[in-house]
């Protein structure tokens, strides 16, 4: 065996989220991966330069997964905000010249390293967090060069940050103004020329679908998603979230890996994405941030079975936040999750929501050293201490970065 | 004129509370007090000692003024946050040892030392997040020995933390439970015992009373509050937060400073204080820990020419956070105020709400020199771009302290 050369010791607690909580604890990492975990056996073979930290009780959590991002970007929406706190509706922040097609002007106009250095800041704060894994949508280009140049700007990320990178397209987040009037253009653009170019370039994963009334019916996304599934990306769908759509229902029928938003799903939906395996990805920030009465039932879903994930929807203009424990307080207060559910949502469950279940969210012998170590004595502590940034220390891969 | 010793200069914005939010510009310190602000007069003596510091395009406010918390106590309460969440309501949590009695047994059995550590990490938080100013209750001490404990401790963080502390008296927070067969001997004794002890010691300024149905009613208020008034404590009351009881009403009869949470106030009690000039301090953390459907009607209350104020109300059991920015974006999201009336609500009209608005929450020539710098261009930014730590740096009387 490899000699260790990383342990962390002196755990209040060592959550999983692969089996109960432990109570204190140490862990040890060789070669960037743990080998033992809990106590550790006498016979460790120690390397004479290992790393021994003290945790002096803290928390010890996988590196948390972030599952539902738009963090590449350019342009500042703040103004929508303060538009939409006065009373202003989708319609008249549109017409003032808001909206998604207002980051899409921006972001076309962005620059490739413009876009990596927004992105860049947005990653560093989460991993400030104590994120290790986030997934990223393209979705503001909306043409096939500036779909293309966000997902190269996520591909440049995932090369240079500590923080794993998984790429999801949405060029189907809003038909672009100009293409208004050429619905069927812009859909069969995705389609003919978007998703094979995406895929050939082994850009993304998943093919992602805003499934809304303002945005894509059901058969449009169909044709989408089973575009994206012929050429290898796995569906991902935005459903349910201002209007019941049937979007989970879609999910189900389609082998999707995720639904997200949620807030009026059906009890058909719920029941299908049970039946089917999705994941529910629920994002009350966006809720909060909206001021939506509507609340994704994710008691419902976890009863159904369903593998219910909590993420930040990170984005300009319907929840500027990279405070991903900060949806785990949400999680509790609003969607009454307790607080284990909160802490698996934010790892092993939104490491299902984007493929990465063998290798994130989790801590067991065996598996990638993605750690983080935060200043409160357990797991309950992280949602009940709310809006602090309570990450003491960050390791992936066993190396400490934040 | 005194030489100048501290320049900020390069604002992107300087919002000072008293006036128009200025567009980019400087501030000039010396000797704790603001003597220039907007552009610096040519003429300006400056010290060869005097630090200048480019603050590159970042937003400058006056040091954020918190007007209500509860941060001196001991115990941990994190399990009763994952009770409500499961369902479990006051009376459940109070049968399972939990509720404000739970902190006053742990808070009776603590050191005044710990109770100042405790305190301290808090006003460290507090500080963190760009708050020069912090009012602070007792209320967990319940007995005179102990709320006089609280009391000395928050003294003594007056004394010894750069933060400044308000104190307030609040031993009508809850009748004990030792205490529960003999409600008017506890009355009388806040009244004949407690009150005279703070006043004498010179530990409060103001005199405190949770008006609800499971605490104290209008005449049992009304009794504690006159006599804090023969002490000169000046009213403040906790009011019409879980049920609408009229103690809005009776703030603005007594000449309360402030009347605080109001999520159930009638428009009698909205008119009461708006002909009394009592601030209005909302506490929408609170509100969302608690997942109240009820919100406190912040746009009547401004509307009808009450000052507003917004606090975290910081305390174990109902709103455990230190973070006051985020309670500015609950003001925008949830109580639809603008992003300039959440800034007044957490710097000059928190001052208005504990006393201080000759000295604090204002950026003015002659005033002292509290100041935060914020890591966003304007204030729209800090209620939108949520969660986040923005402050870059921190002054308290022109000394960097955060």
């Amino acid at each position: 065996m490899t000699p260790v050369d990383l342990i962390l010791e002196g755990a209040g607690e060592i959550f999983t989220a692969d089996g109960p909580p432990l109570k204190g604890g140490a862990l040890a990492v060789a070669e960037g991966r743990i080998v033992a975990l809990g106590s550790l056996p006498d016979d460790l073979e120690i390397s004479p330069t290992a790393r021994r930290i003290d945790v002096g009780g803290r928390l010890i959590t996988p590196g948390l997964v972030e599952a539902h991002t738009h963090i590449l970007f350019a342009g500042d929406r703040s103004g929508e905000y303060a538009m939409r706190a006065a009373g202003a509706g989708y319609l008249e922040i549109a017409a003032a010249g808001g909206g998604i097609a207002a980051t899409a002007r921006a972001t076309r106009a962005a620059s490739l390293e413009a876009l990596i250095e927004g992105g860049r800041a947005r990653l560093d704060r989460l991993l400030g967090f104590g994120v290790t894994t986030v997934e990223v949508k393209s979705g503001y280009g909306l043409s096939l060069e500036a779909e293309l140049k966000m997902l190269r700007a996520a591909k440049a990320l995932n090369e240079t940050h500590p923080v794993d990178l998984v790429m999801t397209f949405l060029g189907a987040h809003t038909v672009p103004p100009e293409r208004r009037a050429d619905r069927e253009g812009y859909l069969r653009e995705i389609i003919d020329e978007m998703i094979p170019a995406v895929a050939a370039e082994g850009l993304a994963e998943f093919c992602d679908v805003f499934i809304e009334a303002g945005a894509f019916g059901l058969e449009e996304a169909e044709r989408v998603l089973r575009a994206g599934i012929a050429h290898g990306l796995r569906p991902k769908v935005h459903a349910d979230q201002l209007s019941a759509g049937g979007g989970a229902e879609l999910a189900a029928r389609l082998g999707a890996i995720s639904a997200d938003h949620l807030e009026r799903i059906s009890p058909e939906g719920i029941a299908a994405l049970a039946e089917a395996g999705v994941v529910a990805v629920l994002l009350p920030g966006a809720a909060l941030f909206l001021d939506d009465p509507h609340r994704a039932p994710a008691r419902a879903l976890l009863d159904a079975g369903v593998k219910v994930a909590l993420s930040t929807d990170c984005n300009p203009g319907t929840c500027m936040s990279e405070h991903l424990p900060l949806m785990g307080t949400l999680g509790v207060s609003q969607l009454k999750m307790s607080p284990t559910e909160v802490m698996e949502a934010l790892t092993i469950n939104a490491a299902h929501a984007i493929g990465r279940q063998a290798v994130a969210g989790a801590l067991a012998v065996g598996r990638p050293a993605d750690i983080a170590v935060f200043e409160v004595p357990s797991h309950h502590h992280l949602p009940y201490h709310f809006g602090i940034n309570h990450r003491w220390r960050v390791f992936k891969g066993g190396v400490e970065v934040a």
